[in-house]
């Protein structure tokens, strides 16, 4: 359905406001995007980010503004997981026999991008202008250069809140009655690192993976760049044995790269300088509701449901929340109530879907990793999975390579766990835990526990 | 150990507040306190609060401030509920065999009256002053007519934010990293209604009971005060059938009290008059942490741990941390950092258990009065305390007519509901609920299931 044109605000100038921005502007809406930071295309890097890994539903929001060629330009597909265990040779894991990849961006290199295009797609932006207030049942704004100076006031007929984790637009709507909200961060903090490019601008490990240290309470990854460098994420306890907190000077950082990471050896220097001049930044799940106020201000991304980042999704939900606009907008034309109650609606249980799953990757990944029972049922399910791929399909695969619904992930989740803690129950397990048996144990316990629909 | 005075803030003027404030200036301190609002001795009533049931905790921390003599002659105690169940005659249910009573108190009458008892200790208060602004790490605080206003700087040594449910002081906690906050609004609100005196000054129900005429999805409650009148509670659905939505005029109103609450109905015209005079306000559960920030601010009572009122402990609990930072003040005397840190370690946990009896009381209230086999279970945990009162406390009692950690309590229920659970499976319970049988099961079963320590 046709819509009429619209003078639209977007808060928050970063990847879902640029490409909400496209959106809007190729269905015909004036849009202006706020943001209180300089434009990203003139500054140096923060060194805070951690790559992306743009997979399905990341591509396919791009793909309906029209612009995942010119993002596939600057991503690198990785095909597999590369393992570096302590004191084991590296191993890989491929995503999919399908040649199924994810693929590294580099945050700051894909937001210049997308403001590019949406740009050159007519958009706005008014960098360094800081949104204060929102009256939210006139869509109007308020800008300023402090809190309290001189305000200037626009009017808008939809506001887009997609500023992030800290949302203003959300602080805002917090502060009416019956909004739900939480902020909960994890013990665990990051680091940017960098790994530079061989002298002759090759990679220095494997281009086409994605690298993994897992350490148990800790872990260090590395996804790769155009440019050969590998950005790379050190997380951490903040305080502990081995934590942010331990790690004082550079002599206490190159022990720690030097114990922890030996085959990264050759680059201590640059880690350990990194490590001292990025800063520590914490990681938060954030969820509210509701995510619009009538028919005037909608929450996007981020701002309405940040994750951490143990799934890689943060940025794919937040793509995804787009594509359901954007379909809503076509169904609904000038009911942007309409457009906004079902947005919320259809959303709201796939963002806490993907905030569990991503919470429960964390959990995996820092508590379970030694556990030998926790190892032995990774290898029944693999097992299983190899001989019947349809029938046992990995919750990461479902929610990384589909476009189905987050709460359906999870619910194939807990089918999965339900069924493996009776097979964990098994007398003799380390045994026979190939055996067919086992196996048809896990086929009859898949008919007896149907996946519940959400 | 004896303190050095300092110069101490307190963010808020109600109960907790001032409780605070009188036990910090008999401890020796300078103690202001600032509130946004008007001095309450001065003002009309808002109408829009529950009355108050002190009980031990309560009374336990007036006592500590010496102000519990006071504090009883604008008390009424209440020695059981009056229970108004439809079709069924009126019936009563005893607190406790030894006289055990919660004492009903206008929030406004005891708020007036705390405050007179701070300004004879020689606390200064400092109405109609909004506080915009602390600066945490060095206790200073702003105020002003607006935010946009000119402010004015305070310094002190420490701040306490008593500000409540919306506290100011927590909201600028809440801004910093690594900050864990919850919100969670229930589809109940609530309204103050009013039952007048008979014309002679003498109650209309009687005056030593908790009135309720409990409705399933929504709830009636009546407590007395000293001028003869009842304050009483709408609890009802903000939306659906029966709910505040659906009540638009006054013969709707009429009908809804008429319907269903009838042995009222002397007093329609006044509930009716209240029902659109009065606001129609929310519920929620507060939570948060850290409480404390270094040894410079803290906060008590709703600014940390807000909680549903079905339990009746919202100011028991904060009278409560109350006298937990005295102890703490007393044992650990100039050592601030000592205290707080304490303070915030030892009562979060207690907060988190009476948020969670409260919701569970909530949740009892508005979903299982109509399930059958709850009120068998209920019928038979009141058979088996009536047998063996030293092995059934419910945790009712333990919440309300001990000073043990409300965690204690919170374990009390689970072991209950475990044991319960078990008892539930017997077949042909509705024979013999009272038989011997199922005592020496439920007796076994505390054997089998003790109390997991907190």
């Amino acid at each position: 359905m046709k819509q009429s044109s619209k003078n639209i605000a977007i808060v928050g100038s970063g990847l879902v406001g640029s490409l909400l921005a496209i959106y809007l502007k190729k269905a015909g809406h004036q849009v202006t995007v706020f943001d209180r930071r300089p434009d990203i295309r003139n500054v140096v890097f923060s060194g805070r980010s951690i790559n992306l890994a743009m997979s399905n539903r990341g591509w396919k929001a791009l793909r309906g503004a029209g612009i995942e060629k010119a993002i596939r330009e600057i991503a690198i597909p990785l095909y597999q997981r590369a393992l570096h265990v302590k004191d084991t040779p590296l191993y890989y894991q491929k995503y999919g026999k399908q040649g199924e990849a994810i693929w590294s961006i580099s945050r700051g290199v894909l937001n210049r991008k997308m403001i590019d295009l949406a740009e050159e797609a007519g958009v706005v932006f008014r960098f360094e202008e800081k949104v204060w207030d929102i009256d939210l049942p006139t869509a109007q704004i308020y800008t300023g250069e402090t809190e309290k100076s001189e305000w200037t006031a626009y009017q808008f007929d939809h506001v887009f809140g997609c500023d992030g984790a800290f949302s203003r637009v959300r602080h805002k709507m917090q502060r009416r009655s019956r909004f739900n909200y939480s902020q909960e961060f994890i013990d665990l903090g990051y680091k940017e690192l960098t790994i530079p490019p061989n002298p002759d601008g090759t990679h220095k490990l494997d281009k086409h993976s994605f690298h993994i240290w897992p350490r148990g309470a800790f872990m260090f990854i590395a996804m790769p760049n155009l440019d050969g460098s590998f950005t790379c994420t050190l997380f951490l306890p903040f305080e502990g044995r081995e934590s942010f907190e331990s790690i004082r000077t550079k002599p206490d950082a190159r022990k720690f790269f030097a114990t922890h990471f030996p085959n990264v050896m050759q680059d201590i220097e640059n880690l350990t300088e990194d490590f001292f001049k990025n800063p520590t930044s914490a990681l938060v799940t954030i969820k509210c509701y509701p995510w619009t106020y009538w028919d005037k201000v909608a929450l996007v991304g981020d701002s309405a449901h940040a994750v951490v980042p143990f799934f890689g999704q943060g940025m794919n939900a937040g793509f995804e929340d787009i594509s359901e606009l954007n379909d809503l907008m076509q169904t609904h034309g000038d009911d942007w109530e309409q457009i906004f109650s079902e947005y919320q609606e259809r959303r709201k249980p796939n963002a806490d879907a993907i905030a569990e799953l991503s919470y429960r990757n964390f959990v995996e990944m820092s508590s379970k990793t030694a556990n030998p029972e926790f190892l032995l049922q990774k290898k029944i399910e693999k097992h299983f999975a190899a001989l019947y791929p349809d029938k046992w399909v990995p919750a990461y695969s479902r929610v990384t390579f589909s476009d189905r619904p987050y709460t359906e992930a999870l619910e194939l989740g807990d089918q999965q766990e339900r069924i493996m803690k009776e097979i964990m129950k098994m007398p003799d397990l380390e045994e026979r835990w190939d055996s067919e048996e086992v196996t048809q144990r896990i086929l009859d316990l898949l008919l007896e526990n149907p996946v519940k629909t959400p």
